[in-house]
């Protein structure tokens, strides 16, 4: 062999070797330095994260990657392995707490429950028991008469596609239709972010964006917000939390599981944030018909880097029909519709049919309907006398707990035939908090709200 | 703050700031190291992979991680972020080819110049043209009727995966509903391997497993088979390929585009690799029930670590409907069933329930068809004296091109409204290959392999 032959690439390979091997010695190195620092942030009671120290490590590698010309995406790759190792071995030993339980967890134990001949009153899900359009359901037979049953096109049938377009007065190729809002969420997070970028998230907020952040090896800070301080966001430390590795911020307004809705000085304000620093707004507005005050769109701020996620699911309860879509800038949709092709091909044709059958009706009676119940939910809880603030949109109510883990009383409750979802499946920082979803007739929110005022009574 | 004046934890922060960069000059220094080898190699004609030595590096790196304590999995993860990056830059200048054209872009392609009016002959896409079954139809109005519409377990109703499992003579859980095939390969990738690990694909083969593979940062080995060699896998070469980093094989019988099958004891062999590797072995059988000779799944040689991916869309001709399936051991179902809450949350119900009317159905008139066809096909390609072997199974034929490349032909064909699929799509070395889908009735492949006889008379 020719190569063999050749001393140059023989001796080139040695020190490609004898490099590697250093490379890894220091790595080491560095494991057993964060390891120490870890004994010691335990002894003195320190957050294993350090959002400072970490601010500045970011501008070291990113200033140092400069120099050497090596590249910025590649930099922050290597940098975040070594803190994400780092975090590992600091927190191995600290951190014994079990697996997260989340809504949908508790709505999976719950319909293994009812299969085993349990009844469950479903609060923890946001599944609203009213039908979907009758105009859905007739599509159905009808998507077979007309073969539509293939293929389609990635992003979607052509007139779903431009139906949509026409709602959201966007070019078709803004839009992209999604298995639910999920995989609209999933695609974005994906193909936006690479491993060891980082992804604001302001919590309490649906998990899914942490989840989808997560299985790519990109990174997720979290901005926590307060029943005290109203729910709202404080922009001076999302300003802060920013720094080069971050690439987007995650909204979800009206926002699950609290209700809030941002008004628009502050939705200006974070737009101007994401612009100045030339971050990815991905504004999740699943529940945007669910709005009882003003409510914006983040696409009316007009700015070019932001995904707006919506869905069929909340607005005319078609959760089952797993149809959502995505609308953002045409160089954003062709990176999404990339996923898509590598996870799904495309949306079952026969859904997408009975979405475009969907989409020319009226859901505000089912918006009035929700108001109604979630009225009535806030009543019941102010009948326990639980802290909360009315929801200024969406289909919960997210009361704090007078005692106890959250955890503890949905067990409770599940035992008595009662589902509700861990507020601590919406954020770490939310053990005592509850979401009660409004997706079920009065009567029958009644009376799990009934079993659970009578469990927090016996706990007191 | 109290850590502020902790001389010893700031002390620390330095020592992790200066090892920090020590460690980006080292891999800078192995980049430069890189290039030189790759400058040497374009100057030799070598490629730019070179397996013996990725080998011996990842048995370097392992022995040494043991040396250290340092996890396996992390060093596999950091020596990957090093030799992507090194091939990169080693590849940069010389590998200018374009976008890689697969038959699902041929598809969208001819999709989109049908919108526009003009007729094509679909040869491109593994779309049977005959219907689904008629309960598959008629099960979609009763949906509605019975309200299946909603969220549901994320593996799959209880039903159909009850169905499933009798099927497949295995427990419910081992068996995990998906949005296609595509998805359970998609989540078994994305689930088993980590960033940096590897993947054995034999080519050609369905591009899925490598693109998954790439979306997670898991490396691709390739095992070349050959028409010399009857598509048959050189198993000596197989087992030679794996390495302490690599963690699946992907099989693909029958194969798209080859239409081979494995005979028993080569399937029993590459088992005996995988058993001997810790290997897991996943296996894409959507094309199990069109297979001219005797085929046996991946299930039935016993082995733990094997998933074996099956779908609704090639046996019923259900492509639009979106419902394949996985079948492994639960500890793999309970790990794909993660990737999918996160993806998908479900599949939706409605097309859960057709797939369940459907299954009770026999195929056996749409194998008899499909293999009447690829009969026709075969005879038309000897009467154009192309080199080819005639499938064992699935739906196409993958004949040797006189001469030129795929891509010509491809894209003149398309022009003159027939389409079929680039053989390089299904992998890089089969740039003399294309491959035709029998999915249509014989007058319509009679007409576009007309088209394509025309054609290459004219470019010979």
């Amino acid at each position: 062999m020719p190569m063999g032959k050749n001393d140059e690439l023989e001796s080139l390979r040695h020190q490609v070797r004898d490099v590697t091997a250093q490379i890894m010695r220091n790595v080491q190195q560095r494991m057993e330095l964060a390891k120490q620092i870890g004994e010691i942030k335990s002894r003195l009671g320190i957050d294993v994260k350090d959002e400072k120290v970490e601010h500045d490590i970011h501008v070291m590698v990113l200033s140092l990657a400069d120099q050497m010309g090596m590249g910025r995406d590649f930099a922050l790759q290597l940098l975040n392995i070594l803190l994400s190792e780092s975090e590992q071995v600091q927190a191995q030993k600290r951190l014994q707490k079990g697996q997260k339980q989340t809504h949908m967890g508790i709505f999976l134990k719950a319909k293994q429950l009812e299969a085993s001949g349990k009844k469950i009153i479903h609060m923890e899900v946001g599944e609203p028991d009213y039908p979907p359009p009758a105009a859905a359901g007739n599509s159905l037979a009808e998507s077979f008469r007309l073969k539509q049953y293939h293929y389609t096109d990635t992003r979607g049938t052509p007139k779903l596609r431009s139906a949509l377009a026409k709602k959201e007065h966007v070019y078709e190729d803004q839009v992209m239709v999604t298995p639910g809002g999920r995989f609209a969420v999933f695609s974005a997070i994906t193909s936006l972010l690479k491993a060891g970028q980082e992804l604001i998230v302001i919590e309490p907020a649906w998990p899914a964006y942490k989840e989808c952040a997560d299985f790519i090896g990109a990174r997720t800070k979290v901005l926590r917000t307060t029943i005290e301080g109203k729910w709202a966001p404080d922009l001076k430390q999302l300003e802060e939390m920013v720094n080069p590795g971050t690439k987007m911020i995650a909204l979800n307004y009206p926002n699950n599981p609290t209700g809030k809705v941002l008004d628009g000085k502050t939705m200006e304000r974070i737009v101007s944030i994401a612009k100045d620093n030339g971050l990815y707004l991905l504004s999740d507005e699943v529940y945007a018909d669910y709005a009882f005050k003003k409510f914006a769109s983040v696409h009316e701020y007009g700015y070019d880097r932001s995904i707006m996620v919506s869905s069929f699911s909340k607005r005319y309860a078609m959760t089952g029909f797993r149809v959502g879509y995505a609308v953002a800038a045409k160089d954003v949709i062709d990176r999404m519709a990339k996923v898509q092709a590598v996870g799904i091909t495309s949306v079952a044709e026969p859904m997408q049919h009975a979405a475009l059958a969907a989409l020319g009706e009226d859901p505000s009676e089912n918006v009035r309907t929700m108001k109604k119940r979630l009225d009535f939910v806030c009543g019941k809880l102010k009948e326990m006398s639980l802290r909360f603030l009315e929801p200024d949109g969406a289909m919960y109510v997210y009361p704090e707990l007078p005692s106890g883990e959250d955890i503890l009383l949905v067990e409770k409750l599940l035992e008595k035939g009662v589902a509700i979802a861990p507020g601590s499946g919406f954020g770490d920082y939310y053990r005592q908090f509850v979401r009660i979803s409004a997706c079920q007739p009065e009567k029958t929110l009644e009376k799990g709200l009934d079993v659970m005022a009578s469990v927090i009574r016996e706990r007191a």
